[in-house]
């Protein structure tokens, strides 16, 4: 089935877009951003709007992504995806071969789900967790003097964190009283021991979080909080539940008060809305919520099936990012937030991104002529502003921009000062920076004039909300799998990541025992003073 | 003077450096990482040695970088600096033309100062902090009720709140009891009534950090919370200290417990161990500790006059970032702290860096025909191994890194695990990566093959504390001003913020007032719904 999958650059439009990318639009131009075109340039999915007349585009360069898209089959390997088709593999070598299955574990709210195995399995856990949280709610499930739980810490690294502790974070003011969570998840002792100081370890719940159960970072810090229990005169497996694959060395009831289960058809990076997430969202901010997180990203997953790039925001981003790195060659994309909730949603998204599309071989193991993903990074405005927009401004090179953004805040705090609320100077700043970057502006004055022509989008919905966090969530993965499927790579595997596990367990080796044969490793552990 | 500043372009090195560029040292060939070349390149400054192997030079292109570094006057220019020469400055147009002297707030533990003026306003605010902290700590300045202060929030954006943040969340485990910072950066409300829901404010001292006493996002938050002050019953005037500059309306002893004071000789990124930094740095790890990283900032900017780029770590990794950008085209730069301590510093050098050396033109406003600061961005490993290292390992781009790490961690929790303590692991994994990176590993499945041969540095001390952190601070303020002296650009002004300050205003004059005349403005209001 995949012999159909092709590089993009022998689809035809690409060599269309080379062609139109000596020339594309200029957003520096005099009336450039004239009111038809904003009002033209604007996509609607779900509870999102997309605007993007800030980006390097007009209408035959748009027309131009489309057939890109309808040519790369994108959405057709999408619903492959969602369906449960084996799209984790590369052809003619050994590879994870597995379906990619995310979308399942939130389709749970149709008769019909794409996936119904996949889909069931979900909803088994998610009762296996409701059952956990009436226990905990109805006083059945307490400590070992009778009180409640109020803090769970979940120990997890990539995957089990960045994706949780974003929404976590973003979530926050939808906590139920007296539930919090905390993260470990470096191997840095010191991460465990900061946390660990701040808690009250009688009235603390553990959620160890690995899918194979054998996590280097994972084990070591759980085996640490274990410790600090024992210490503490408190018996673990009153404590701790275990996140893991059905009979992974972690699936043990003799030492987790619960194990639920992950399975092999979600990668790390995709299993925010797997029990991955729920285990920590639900005890924070209660299941109705989760679920409305669920419901966001199910519309998501749906809506995304649309094969008009104009009204399809995930894919609308995919293809104008594709654009930006693969025609007008770009190297990096930052992602701004204005928000401070979502702290740590670009941490998460760079993991999600750049794990899933660094890579240089196509479906068949053959090497690319094109790039892929590119660097992913960012920080929350308005604070970047005060920190490196000097150089989206007048640096160098060209970055593009995705603005994130909400009309309304969480808490309702606010003020007016100079007319104007902290939430509406909040906004004022994200559209300035957008029309800023976009027209540039001149000046006699070399240090004061500003190329512009420098493109950016903009994502607005209401409010940050369980359910438009789920729908962010969803934007973004999908997103993701779009640029995959038409870069042709496979982009839900890692390989990238062993050798560096290899070396770094040859190092371990040699510590513990100095005469196993590796001279780079023991000249690197002699200079680097560690054991001299 | 600054007649005799020319772009890197011009200098004899440049073109034999493009030269020896076109065949970099190979780090993937056959035994490139023999142990000779390892024990050889390492440089040592202060506490911190720095092994670069894994760079893709050999000694003819350090001989070469050496002659770039020689031929700009970089050393001469540094000790200009410090000396108190106006480097702030463009000629021939109007510009900040200011003295640039963040050095001589930490130049106090010698008898002759290099700039005894700076120096001795350093050590007057020094001395009214320390009667600061002396009145907190013997009882004399308590809240309403007699009762000691045991937090304090810092208001401030970009340099007012990036390092000093960073540096407190390096130092946590030097506080003193029953002392905490928080902060309050972004003018999104919902991260002041996020800090705010938190703390007991009868006990909450409140420094508010502005040069100007105007910027924008501060102000606004500093009003949020003298609205809760008052709403809480409490006098702000007996709660809030300000951190400006002598004469700014913020200098008011009627609205603040005590004014300290910042100098415009030292930018925002570069003010970390001014006053901005100092009061809360003071508070939370008390005046040794400060002290202790004041001594250790001041040991690199003394040590970093050597004008041997080997012995010169800074000015090392200055032209090693400069090979990597301007001649092997590497667009972005990943610093990588195996620490989790240093959780922010990355966020903080991305201001700093980007912010100084994200310029287009040279210090006499002509343009340039090569690149400056690249895209600088990161997190701790070993975190970052589980989320964007495959790119790293596999992806289109190459991406030079720069590691840091420590022997011994912070706390002196640890647990030996498989023979090996934490600490071990996180230091075992740091040195495999840089390797991992430099030889790669051939495979038979491409999607297990690596191409390695790209370039890291390793920067190395025996664990974090206040003088090691003040020290790796100045490396990094020193590497970024020779980066800016060699390539000829101004590394003092941030013009580039300047549009979207503008911007945002006309937006919210719009917003408070829809007379006003902006096309743009207000079909971007309106499609963004806010007003419709």
């Amino acid at each position: 089935m995949d012999n159909s999958f092709r590089n993009m650059d022998s689809l035809p439009a690409h060599d269309k877009l080379r062609q139109a990318a000596r020339q594309p639009f200029d957003l520096s131009s005099h009336e450039a951003l004239e009111p038809t075109r904003l009002a033209g340039y604007i996509a609607h999915t779900a509870s999102y709007r997309l605007l993007y007349s800030t980006q390097r585009v007009d209408d035959s360069t748009l027309d131009l992504l489309q057939e890109l898209a309808d040519q790369s089959g994108v959405i057709e390997q999408f619903k492959m995806m969602k369906q449960g088709e084996v799209m984790n593999h590369i052809t003619g070598y050994a590879s994870e071969n597995r379906r990619v299955l995310h979308t399942a574990c939130r389709d749970i709210f149709s008769a019909i789900p794409e996936n119904p195995e996949a889909t069931g399995q979900a909803l088994r856990e998610l009762d296996k967790l409701q059952n956990f949280l009436d226990d905990l709610e109805a006083g059945r499930l307490v400590n070992e003097q009778g009180e409640n739980f109020t803090d769970l810490i979940n120990i997890g690294i990539g995957g089990s964190d960045l994706g949780p502790r974003a929404v976590y974070l973003a979530l926050k003011p939808f906590s139920r009283p007296n539930r919090r969570v905390s993260f470990i998840s470096n191997i840095d002792p010191d991460d465990c021991a900061a946390v660990l100081k701040d808690l009250d370890l009688s009235r603390t719940l553990v959620a160890v979080v690995s899918k194979s159960g054998t996590t280097l970072e994972t084990l070591t810090n759980e085996a640490l909080v274990r410790k600090a229990f024992h210490g503490a005169g408190l018996e673990p497996s009153r404590h701790f539940v275990a996140v893991t694959g059905e009979n992974s060395p972690m699936d043990n009831p003799d030492r987790y008060l619960r194990s639920f289960y992950m399975f092999d058809y979600i990668s790390g990076r995709y299993s925010t809305s797997s029990m991955v997430g729920a285990v920590l969202l639900s005890f924070a901010i209660g299941s109705d919520n989760f679920r409305k997180f669920l419901e966001g990203a199910n519309r998501i997953d749906r809506s995304a099936e649309e094969r008009d790039i104009r009204k399809n925001v995930p894919l609308l981003l995919a293809v104008l990012g594709i654009w930006n790195r693969n025609f007008l060659n770009c190297e990096t994309l930052a992602i701004l937030p204005y928000s401070q909730a979502l702290s740590r949603f670009v941490a998460h998204l760079q993991q999600c991104d750049m794990e899933s599309n660094g890579k240089s071989i196509n479906r068949r193991g053959g090497s690319l002529d094109y790039h892929t993903g590119p660097v992913i990074w960012g920080e929350p405005g308005t604070n970047g502003q005060h920190s490196f927009y000097q150089s989206l401004h007048q640096g160098t090179s060209v970055v593009p921009s995705e603005f994130i953004g909400f009309r309304r805040s969480q808490y309702g705090l606010d003020l007016i000062v100079d007319q104007t609320s902290s939430q509406e100077k909040l906004f004022a700043n994200l559209l300035a920076q957008a029309i800023a970057l976009a027209t540039g502006a001149e000046d006699h004055n070399p240090n004061r004039s500003f190329p512009g022509n420098r493109p950016s989008s903009i994502l607005l919905t209401d409010s940050l909300t369980p359910e438009t966090m789920g729908e962010l969530l969803a934007i973004y993965e999908s997103k993701i799998a779009f640029q995959g499927f038409i870069w042709n790579i496979n982009s839900f595997d890692q390989e990238g990541v062993q050798l560096g596990k290899l070396l770094a367990d040859r190092l371990l080796n040699l510590m513990a025992d100095s005469t196993h044969p590796d001279p780079v490793g023991r000249a690197f552990l002699k200079i680097a003073s560690f054991r001299e």
